[in-house]
């Protein structure tokens, strides 16, 4: 699409040549067909060695843009992003007439869907009524219970099991919010990776990313009805326990163990093997490696327990 | 229904002429051909002004009741209330051979299930698997994702996206309690509405009302995982983050914003604007619009923050 | 399957006369043509009357083993245990010919999937797009919604409900853990079984059994989003409110109430008519009947009602 045509919708303007803007993307990862955004002055600093072919920014930030990016001022760089997300968003399901490619030895019910383009391997097993959407790839000898949804893109690892009613790929929660208090839906243009050798359990829903992929590493399990946000990344060889969650764009290390109805807060980072006790939350990244966590707020296990010695001595 | 039929179900007496009982309904809401209930004697006073055909009530109460309310009397209001509450739920799935209306423009996955009497509007996407109840109407423009399940007489607006997993209309939680401890179900003949521009994330649950409708306001962002309990209603414009619920009978004003695994009790009502944190737990009515609030109990956030601090410091 | 060949599985060694193997089982249940294990010594007097044909045990308890159990030694019992458990898992999806015996008065939607074995009683409705795993035996007057899921050996007793969108019997959260932090999956070959006059909401999980059963006992009533962990057991005329949840191996007296957002951890004992408060975390067997507990830590109600007085007091 060109960048005329965004400007327009947008009723924005810009200085320069048009270029052709085949996706959208984050400021870090953008390249010269790309176009980008920057609404919280903090990533200020990531403007000097952005690749992105064009920009929705403040006009106060003008001189701070690289002469190789193209800017299309505005005052709501976030909500014009937002906007535009559903111009690059592609069919729920197309219709070009892509043959899905199935390997003989895979086992896939009658009643179940797979979509235009979607790759099955050896021995996969599709059980009745669950559906594949497009582009979706199934590396070999997974399972797929009944009832499960795998949005479109999606890429699922060799020898994983996805239990019953599991949503994969629906739509990260992202809005932009307009000054009347309205939300502007932000589509969202990514997938969701799981590696290989993961077990989701039953009724959990793993968003897709916004841009790029929300990734579920190798041998990790998952436990009924946990939710994790767009654009987490979830280490190698974890455990998330029964109705936990983890919020948008968290990192968790290796062998992180999450309780049962734990929550994790976006955007942190967590240190490889750390553990969280059953209902807590944990809101602030951990840096320590091997540690063990409780509470909401949260403690180091060890003095959360003396805490709650203390507190109920309250009592006395 | 003949009332005579009714009382004869349960094994009670009245006085007076028979009349035709077409449904139950609160003491507010009901009409002349309506039965209602007292069980809780708190809402007495509605007495005065109820236009309710018949009621069941506590015999005690009898000098109370208008001239126009045939009474039932039963020292178990509720309980009775309960038993014949089947009475008047309607098939689960009819069978009268009463064409759906579908759009012309609509997307019908042939997998999906469109049952009697269903009005299907213009553009409408409704993918594989999903069911769609006898008597639903879905607004043009709105999605439908994979196994998504709406039960019957429930109504979707215009621009709406249901995302895979999620059930619209199942029954209420909703039980009268007998003296040894068993529970009968109350059968849920309600709905659910839900307004223009409403998106509601995966593996969600919406129950329908007993009476009237649970309604989900013009443009509402539901995140994945969420509760939504029988009759209450979501204000416009709200936000429900992943694993959050709502109890039975709350009011929730515009623009309110539920955090990440909290809940809100049931029959309460909160102001406008309102934002509740993460993990918090909402037991009261919210009167002041505006604020925001943390924690199980609930404080005012900044409270709440002065509070973890000063229990922190009991560690030392 | 011969013990021979399990030994050579695991390439461990064993002295004795070979048998046959039928299936894994505990020590206390195990029989003469079962094999068992021993992980955690202070299950160790257990050994004297076990009847098991077999056992993964450390060598150094060799001197506690009867004359009637063969020994497998291993200084990893519960590893080996999970490798072999995948041995003995049936398939997802047999493929005998053996046809389902449905009552001619049952309405089975065209497309529900019914799979080999099952067996439907008289009047019962089974929805679109639901399956009936191989095997399951669903009794007289039971409504299965749409998108429901159950897996094969499920029993579901007469006049339930359960809810669009709700797993039964789908894998316990079950894993042994290797040296190097990866998790190998303990296939869960037992089943659930839910008795008479069971109501299940919308997009609940209820886990099957590692051996034996998972058990919700007659007359309860399930909100929705609520899970149920494997070999738990939920006594007679139970409540349990939207998103709460019971770890597994848990046992519920009859008449618990489990509050909203509530949880139960493992392993535990529960006496009859105990009510949990909303949002409150159980993680200690509860002997007296009938009382009332509340927050997480958990206290009696009346007890952490003064404790929260006494700590919204530290404010001031």
């Amino acid at each position: 699409m060109l960048l005329s045509k965004i400007a327009q919708y947008l009723e924005l303007e810009f200085q320069g040549q048009d270029i052709e803007v085949n996706a959208l993307n984050t400021l870090q990862d953008a390249n010269k067909n790309e176009l980008s955004f920057l609404d919280n002055p903090k990533f200020i600093s990531v403007l000097d060695s952005t690749k992105a072919g064009a920009i929705l920014i403040d006009e106060k930030f003008k001189d701070k843009i690289p002469n190789t990016t193209i800017a299309l001022f505005t005052n709501e760089p976030y909500l014009n992003l937002a906007k535009i997300t559903k111009l690059f968003a592609p069919d729920i399901l197309e219709n070009k007439g892509v043959y899905p490619n199935i390997d003989k030895s895979a086992k896939i019910s009658p009643t179940a869907y797979i979509a235009e383009g979607a790759i099955i391997g050896k021995n996969v097993q599709i059980m009745p009524n669950a559906f594949i959407g497009d582009y979706v790839e199934i590396d070999d000898n997974t399972i797929v219970y009944p009832n499960v949804t795998i949005y479109r893109d999606c890429k699922i690892g060799k020898s994983c099991i996805i239990h019953a009613g599991s949503v994969i790929g629906s739509d990260g929660f992202g809005f932009a919010h307009t000054k009347t208090g309205e939300h502007v839906k932000i589509y969202q243009n990514g997938n969701v990776i799981i590696e290989d050798d993961v077990e989701i359990g039953a009724n959990c829903t793993i968003d897709r990313a916004v841009f790029g992929s929300t990734i579920i590493k190798q041998g990790t399990k998952i436990d009924n009805l946990v939710h994790i946000g767009h654009n987490s990344i979830v280490g190698e060889h974890s455990i998330l326990v029964g109705q936990s969650g983890v919020a948008g764009s968290t990192t968790l290390g290796r062998n992180f163990v999450l309780g049962a109805q734990s929550g994790v807060a976006g955007h942190l980072n967590i240190a490889p093997f750390t553990t969280v006790a059953a209902r807590s939350g944990i809101t602030k990244s951990i840096k320590e490696s091997g540690k063990t966590w409780s509470g909401f707020p949260f403690f180091e296990h060890k003095e959360w327990l003396k805490l709650q010695a203390k507190i109920a001595r309250l009592l006395k």
